[in-house]
């Protein structure tokens, strides 16, 4: 596999352009990552050489977008889903024309440019979604087809195709490798994409070396099982085999593609083409050099002629693009004008005019009912009042829809060709769930909510991470929340994830103690845009607890004083959250009673409180009382940070076992009998 | 689906036994379980009545074992993936004569008793592996069959097969919609495991329902493009069929098989057979009656005939067979002593005599050399010391070996024909690689490590949690550990991992500021035999520390004064981890010039520092000193168990970013002068 590809010689010979060839279309790719990578002394050149040709084919020839409006909603969404190729990505963007400079190629991996390491949706136009963690690209993409899909059967009429676009991702031999492209392929197949295709850089090479000892599977077999369509051996440096196998893509309408290109990592490198060493580092300045040689690329680093920058800018027929799609829209807005309105309206990620006022009152009412029931229940009470509300809200669990209380009346299943479809039935794919819903999220038009046991979002971990990372506006419900799920035992039964899950930067965690705050975390949830949330419900049954409207409305606030020592003048805090909260009530009581004047603070969300201002923070935690108690089931160190080295925390630092849920508790001494001794005991 | 198999009818007219049937063997599974869920009141009647008659057929005429002794160490291997089916395992054990008597089977799911609602291996004899957790009981087996694998390659002698057994898992749906199904089949593939055998329980429902919507495989080409041998369409109730398919499956001896066995959940339940109400939750009273005179059960619960026990007990078979291979072994050991004491030490998890010595003198030799090294270096060289006094270290990395610096001059990957085989090429397959790490472990012989970046921790986190929950002695390495990482940015830069995993139970997380004390984490990791240790290493260079012989002997309790204020009476405490311990040297060195008096301690393991006795601790960060400052590159809050409301924390609340290490250190205030300032604003 190593020198340079056949192909390689025959450009030579055609030398100085005043058109250029295909070829050196894509060089220009290849020399500004080269040459990139070169002045960051890091990164990765390998795979931005080894697919530029299929790169060049797509931008210049597929891909319907519109550089001078990266927003444009019915652009071709790409995704690059072995994202340490991200030169290749950001020489596409510059060269395309879209606001990525020369100067911020120049200052690749710098602090505050807008070209890192790995792309990032929050800093870089036209990168739709933040890559790297490899597999995980390829399933954001499953949900912006799937996206794609439900809006267009939900809003395209007869010669009103107002939602028409496509998905492309690269993918690597490591994204091929991770159990989440198992995930996503299959539940791609299931839904028929047709308007997904995914193009595989075989080039035999990961970090460790030729593949062939790790990674032996037959691929396009593989799909296949699927049920992809699949175009076999495209030679990954042939833009007529290219176009060719794209055209195949789309001539199939009703399931994704897979096209398997054979390429050359390193592609024009005399001495690193073809070998490990072109992947994760500069080819070094010498070898740059050679490569410019064995290319014909004249020209100095950075440097690019006019009739490159011609070959590629694609701002004309972008805005050409859009220009035709708002006529067709106008239209549409004129015959359709609510479906318009909503569409417009999803596509900004704007709510209703009336969500909060509605929310609101359905807050109300539920205080007002003072049910007694589990929070998973709540939760799925507040679904059903909210989803008339939210067309744009798409559910789904990993197989336990039963379990999560996730479905609701009006949900349809996705697999239905319905223009009502809103819920997805996951299979058992916690991983490609949060995956997708981070893509369908970041498509726009939609507010996915995803949903499986507290003890399996580890399956999902890095997903739920990238959601905050990104950020996207995803929810992730997560039940049986604790040993209160009982019987399934210590596997099941969540320990550490509260507390892991709340230090993911940017993710907000709730774990309400009532159907009260059920409600209200949902509206949290839905209100903010700028990240995920993660909220926590359990499987028993919480009893209601009494409030005011103004600590109705506290519950906001992440952390608020439910019931306060006489005088609002305490001895002691007890802190809880979620099924504890009732502990500290009735340790309250206890307290009270023998003269210890006792404030209990519910705390829903820790990242949420920790935001409020310091004075409402001091109204909850007066500095001045350091007798305080956390009780929450879970690992104990988390609530030091509240407590601190004077206070106490009620707890679980093991794992649990397998027994009725109340015989748990009292097994673990997380009762209100601990809660009063620990205080007691300060 | 529903309704009875056409089998039963056929059943019903043989009726009352004396030399029972097959089907009357199976159907004692079918009550204990049914009995058992109905008796707990919560459980997992469905699969054990489906998967009976195939448990039947594999216990009875193939599970080469001996219920008498649980740890004989050529026993074949059983594994259930689709662990939610405990109790046809509990009855298994039960019939087939395990110390797991029908008491125990009463008590099901209940505290204290030896029938979790999961398997537990440390609770119940002859449960090789924890499961519930879906996919991974797969990939642990994966593990097991290729420990086999590599044992027989290196002991085994002509006319000595000393090591000769086979693993045999059962999965579910679920099992094979999870991601790690694909990671752990394609290494299994790749490996030729021929003597693993999986049996693919399709019973086409799922918790959300009739699968077709959520599952539309082809799994057995999705396994074929894995290399795997497939049977397919077996009839999972018909036990001629289901013995051919096993002979089939033995008889091909270079690849791993898949058996497909169609099947009925809940199998005999007039009203439940083939729905999903049969899987999760008791059948009822009246619907288990109905069962009974649909199978002509006629005893009562926890009530099992003389004869079918005879049918199914497996003690005296099992002695026999133990003792023909304890003749072979003595033989072999005649033959090849030094091979026989070498597998007779590994089989019993024993370390060589010297181990601690020479693991000493090496860490005297290497605090004595004072080299100045990225802390992963450190890691390579103390493998590179220790893996020729260990043939049971197996090392891996998922793709990163030579970013990870787990590979040593002498591995050689498991691909090789080789007696020395001792590395794995795990591919870009985090969970699969530790899930298979684990029943590597489990299986004997090995004390496994792995590796990845440590933000690709969370790829693998439940499988590592399983690690500590099980427990197995697994070493996880974990390198390029904070934003010293670098240019890579966000999505490579762990921020929250470090205290995210020292939350998990009983998992030993160390981060090591220097050669010496990863010398020492090396160390404490092999030696420590009930759990897993997480080993956390840097990308960048770290200074060496200067350390008296009785500092470095205590290094070994995770927590230590690495350089005390004069009089050994601070003013101040700074703890430090990793690459922030020379941060606070430095810091001290400046505090100490202005006269506030710095003691350092060194913290490389917080788990293993928690675990010393109160005096020790009180001795490093006596009570009466409440100014202390922590420093670590990560989330801020985990420290203030140490330092609690009265200190300061320097670390990073955010998401890291792209630019070169010592820049992103100095944009993130990770400094020397923020530990200055934080211990002067105390």
């Amino acid at each position: 596999m190593a020198g340079p590809h056949p192909a390689v010689a025959i450009e030579l010979a055609e030398s100085h352009m005043t058109k250029p060839t295909r070829r050196q279309l894509a060089n220009a790719i290849r020399f500004l990552a080269a040459d990139a990578v070169e002045a960051a002394k890091s990164g990765h050149p390998g795979m931005p050489m080894g697919m530029a040709d299929i790169a060049e084919v797509l931008w210049n020839d597929y891909l319907r977008h519109n550089p001078s409006n990266p927003d444009w909603f019915n652009r071709d969404r790409f995704v690059l889903s072995n994202g340490h190729g991200s030169m290749l990505h950001y020489a596409l963007l510059h060269l395309s024309g879209y606001d990525l400079p020369i100067e911020e190629l120049k200052r690749f991996r710098q602090l505050h440019s807008k070209t890192a390491g790995h792309p990032e949706r929050y800093e870089t136009p036209g990168v739709e979604t933040t890559t790297g963690p490899l597999g995980q690209g390829f399933a954001n993409a499953v949900g912006f087809a799937l996206a794609e899909k439900l809006l267009a059967q939900r809003y395209n009429r007869p010669e009103f195709e107002v939602v028409d676009h496509r998905t492309w991702v690269f993918m690597g031999d490591g994204c091929m490798m991770e159990g989440v492209s198992h995930e996503a392929a299959s539940l791609a197949g299931t839904w028929g994409l047709g308007k997904l295709t995914a193009f595989w850089d075989d080039n035999g090479i990961s970090i460790d070396g030729e593949v062939h000892d790790w990674f032996t599977d037959d691929t396009p077999a593989r799909f296949e099982a699927y049920g992809w369509h699949v175009v076999r051996g495209v030679d990954g440096h042939d833009p007529e085999a290219i176009k060719a196998a794209i055209e195949q893509a789309i001539a199939v309408e009703d399931k994704p593609s897979l096209i398997c290109c054979k390429t050359t990592i390193g592609f024009g490198s005399p001495n690193k083409a073809g070998k490990e060493e072109s992947h994760g580092a500069p080819l070094g300045k010498d070898e740059v050099e050679a490569t410019r040689k064995a290319l014909d690329w004249p020209y100095a680093p950075f440097e690019i002629p006019q009739e490159i920058y011609d070959g590629w800018r694609a701002n004309g027929a972008g805005q050409l693009r859009q220009a035709e799609w708002e006529q067709l829209f106008d239209k549409y807005a004129r015959q359709y004008p609510a479906e318009a309105e909503e569409l417009v309206r999803r596509s900004r990620g704007e709510l209703p005019a009336d969500f909060v006022a509605q929310a609101d009152a359905f807050i109300a009412k539920v205080q007002a009912e003072g049910a007694t029931i589990a929070s998973r229940k709540a939760s799925q009470n507040a679904i059903a009042a909210f989803a008339p509300l939210l067309p744009e809200l798409i559910g789904g669990s990993a197989d336990l829809a039963p379990s999560n209380l996730t479905q609701w009346k009006a949900s349809k299943s996705v697999t239905v060709a319905d223009r009502e479809a809103n819920y997805v039935h996951y299979g058992v794919r916690e991983f490609g769930m949060s995956a997708i819903a981070n893509g369908i999220a970041l498509h726009g038009g939609f507010l996915p909510f995803d949903a499986t046991f507290l003890v399996f979002s580890d399956y999902a971990r890095n997903a739920l991470r990238m959601s905050a990372l990104i950020p996207a506006h995803v929810i992730h419900v997560f039940t049986h929340d604790s040993i209160g799920l009982g019987e399934d035992g210590p596997t099941h039964q969540p320990v550490e994830h509260l507390a892991s899950l709340r230090y993911i930067p940017n993710n907000d965690v709730w774990r309400p103690c009532d159907a009260v705050e059920s409600a209200v975390a949902w509206k949290q949830a839905i209100l903010r845009k700028d990240g995920p949330s993660v909220l926590v419900f359990s499987r028993q049954n919480l009893p209601h607890q009494a409030r005011s409207e103004e600590q109705v409305k506290l519950v906001e606030r992440g952390g608020y004083v439910l019931a306060d020592a006489e005088g609002g003048n305490p001895d002691v805090i007890l802190i809880g959250t979620g099924s504890e909260v009732s502990l500290a009530m009735e340790a309250k009581a206890q307290l009270d009673a023998a003269g210890i004047k006792a404030r209990v603070v519910s705390m829903p969300s820790t990242t949420v409180f920790d935001r409020q201002d310091e004075a409402y923070r001091e109204s909850v935690l007066p500095k001045s009382v350091r007798k305080r108690v956390a009780v929450e089931a879970g690992v104990t160190d988390f609530w030091r940070k509240y407590v601190g080295l004077d206070g106490a925390v009620i707890g679980l630092d093991r794992f649990g076992a397998s027994a009725p849920a109340g015989e748990l508790y009292k097994y673990f001494n997380i009762t209100t009998e601990a809660v009063v001794a620990a205080a007691r005991a300060l």
